[in-house]
C-alpha cells in the first residue's frame, strides 16, 4: 500500500517531527512548513498531500491541495486554523493529551506560590545561612488542608482534583451552570480556572467575583485569558484585593511571524505577586507524544478505510 | 487545677508559641527564652518550669530546674538537645507532623527543576513572548510515565508514593534493607532520600551509586545531608554525572547565635544545577501546629496523671 502524503504545517506542527515520524506507520512526512505563508517555497508538494497536520490553511494552500483527505489539528482548539477554507467534503480530526501536563502545571503554580523555591535558593546562595539561629524562614502554608475550587470540570479539572486528593487538599469542584457556585469561591485558597471560552464564560470572573474572593485567594488560569476579565484581574492583583496569580493564558497573542507584543495591556509584569508564563503548561513531551500517536494512528485508519477517531467537522 | 508552667527554649520552640497557646488548656507559657545561653536574664523561671519544650538544655538550666516533669522536643530528632544533662527522672517525648509538609516540598522540587517556572515568568516579564512563532519554549519532561525511586520508606517516603502514585508516576519504596536496591537506581528518573541517618546509612549514596544512575536523574534529598556523601554529590552534579538535585538538609549548620557559615564545604553554590534551600521543608503552619497541638495534649496528660504519648525517653 502506497503510504499516505503528510505536511506538518505551522509552528507547533512542525516540532512534532520527531514525534510523529517516529509512530506514522501508514504515512511519511513530505515537508515540514513551519510557516504558512511560506507555502510557495514547497513547490508541487501541497499538489500531492493527503493529510494535512496543523495550520493555519491559507487560500493558496487549500487550491492546491487538490488530494486533501484530512486535515488534523495538532491539539483540541480549532479557532484560528482557517478551516472555513476547506471543501465540505475534508474532515477535520483534533487530539487531547495535555490535561495531564496542565494539571502538573497547577500544582507547580500552586507549590511555587506557597514555597518560593526560587526565593530560598536565592537566599541561601547570598549566604543567609543560619539554620534558624539568625535567619527565620517565612513558615510555609500546606496544600493540605487548604480548599482549591475548580472551575470547569472536564479533562483538566478531574485531573486536578485528583492529584489534589492525594495532597489531601479539600475539592470543590463547579462550572458555570453550578448554582450557587460563586458563593462557593469565598471558601477557596486557590481558584482553578480550566473552563473552555465561549460566550458563556468570556468574563466569568470580574471585579464582582474578586470582591468575593478570600484576600489570600491565588488564582491560577491554565483555561484561556478571556474568561477572566484583564483589567479586573489586574487591579484586583495590583490592589491584593486577592494575594497572587499563575497567569499560563494571556489576553494578546503575537500573529505574523515578526511581530512581537507583550501579553496584555496592563503591565501584569510589573507585579510581583504574579507566576507568568507563555502558555507553555501542556507543552510537554507526554502531550507531544500522545497527539503524534493519535495523529498517526488516523492515519493509519484513513489508508485502511477504517472510521477516523477525534472527528470534529464531518467531511 | 493549677496549670502547670511551661517554657518554650531556643529558637524554634519560640517561633511556636502563638499554636501553643492557642491550644494549651492545662498550662501557660511562663517564658519564651529563644537563646538558651541567656537563660541567666530569666531569674526565678526556671525554677518554677514544669514542663520546657525545645533546647538545647544546659547546665544552667537544669540545675534551676528543680520542679522539671518533662521535656519535650519541638520535633522528631534528640540530637543536639542536651538531653545526657537530664536526670535520669524526667522524661522526654517528641513529635513528627512534617511527613506531609516535606512530601509537598519533594513535589516542588520535582516540579521545580523539570519545569523551571522561575525562567519562564523571567522571560516572559523580558519580552520573550511570541506564541510559538518566534519562541520556541523548551519542551518540558511531564512526572506523570517517570520513575521515582524513594530511598527510605517511612513516614515521609509514604507520603511521597501517595502523591507520586496520584501524578501517574511509577513508584519504587527501597530501604537499605531491600535486596538489589543499588540495581533499581539504574531506572529512576527521581531518587528523593527520605531514610533516618544512622551509622548505616551515613555515605549510602557516593560516586559508585551516581554512576550507576541515569544521565538525566534527578536526586532530592530531605532526610539528613551525610545520608550522601558530600564531596560525591558536589562532584556527580558539577561534572553533570547526574542532571540535578534539590538539597534541603546540608553538611555544616551554624552553632552559636551569631556563628555564620557556608551550607557546605564545596561550593554547591556556584552550581546551576541545584535547588538549594536552608532546610525547610518541614517548617510549616501545617508542622508547626500539630507540633504544638502533640505538646499541648502531653501538658495535659501530665496535669491529669495519665500516660505520657511519644514518650523516647523515659523518666
Amino acid at each position: 500500500m502506497k503510504p499516505l502524503e503528510v505536511i506538518l504545517l505551522g509552528r507547533i506542527a512542525s516540532l512534532g517531527r520527531d514525534a510523529l515520524e517516529a509512530q506514522l506507520k501508514a504515512g511519511r512526512v513530505l515537508a515540514t512548513v513551519p510557516d504558512p505563508g511560506a507555502a510557495a517555497r514547497f513547490p508541487g508538494v501541497f499538489e500531492a498531500v493527503d493529510v494535512i497536520v496543523g495550520g493555519p490553511l491559507t487560500e493558496a494552500i487549500v487550491t492546491r491541495a487538490a488530494r486533501l483527505r484530512l486535515v488534523h489539528v495538532p491539539g483540541a482548539g480549532l479557532d484560528g486554523m482557517g478551516l472555513d477554507l476547506l471543501p465540505s467534503t475534508v474532515p477535520v480530526a483534533n487530539t487531547f493529551h495535555h490535561e495531564r501536563s496542565i494539571a502538573e502545571y497547577v500544582f507547580t503554580a500552586m507549590l511555587h506560590l506557597s514555597q518560593r523555591p526560587d526565593l530560598s535558593d536565592r537566599r541561601l546562595r547570598e549566604g543567609a545561612w543560619a539554620g534558624f539561629v539568625n535567619y527565620e524562614p517565612p513558615v510555609i502554608e500546606s496544600l493540605a488542608g487548604s480548599t482549591v475550587l475548580i472551575l470547569g470540570f472536564g479533562h483538566i479539572g478531574k485531573e486536578v482534583a485528583k492529584r489534589a486528593e492525594a495532597f489531601d487538599m479539600q475539592v470543590i469542584p463547579v462550572t458555570r451552570s453550578t448554582p450557587g457556585w460563586r458563593d462557593r469561591l469565598r471558601e477557596a485558597r486557590y481558584v482553578v480556572v480550566s473552563c473552555p471560552l465561549n460566550e458563556q464564560t468570556r468574563g466569568l470572573l470580574g471585579s464582582a467575583e474578586f470582591s468575593m474572593m478570600r484576600r489570600d485567594a491565588v488564582l491560577i488560569n491554565v483555561a484561556r485569558g478571556p474568561v477572566v476579565d484583564e483589567r479586573a484581574l489586574y487591579e484586583a492583583l495590583r490592589d491584593r484585593v486577592i494575594a497572587s496569580a499563575a497567569i499560563d493564558v494571556w489576553y494578546r497573542y503575537p500573529g505574523a511571524a515578526d511581530e512581537i507584543c507583550l501579553p496584555s495591556n496592563y503591565p501584569f509584569h510589573e507585579l510581583g505577586n504574579v507566576l507568568m508564563t507563555p502558555h507553555v503548561s501542556g507543552w510537554t513531551k507526554l502531550t507531544i507524544e500522545g497527539r503524534m500517536r493519535d495523529v498517526a494512528d488516523n492515519v493509519a485508519r484513513l489508508a485502511q478505510g477504517l472510521p477516523l477517531r477525534n472527528v470534529v467537522i464531518q467531511g
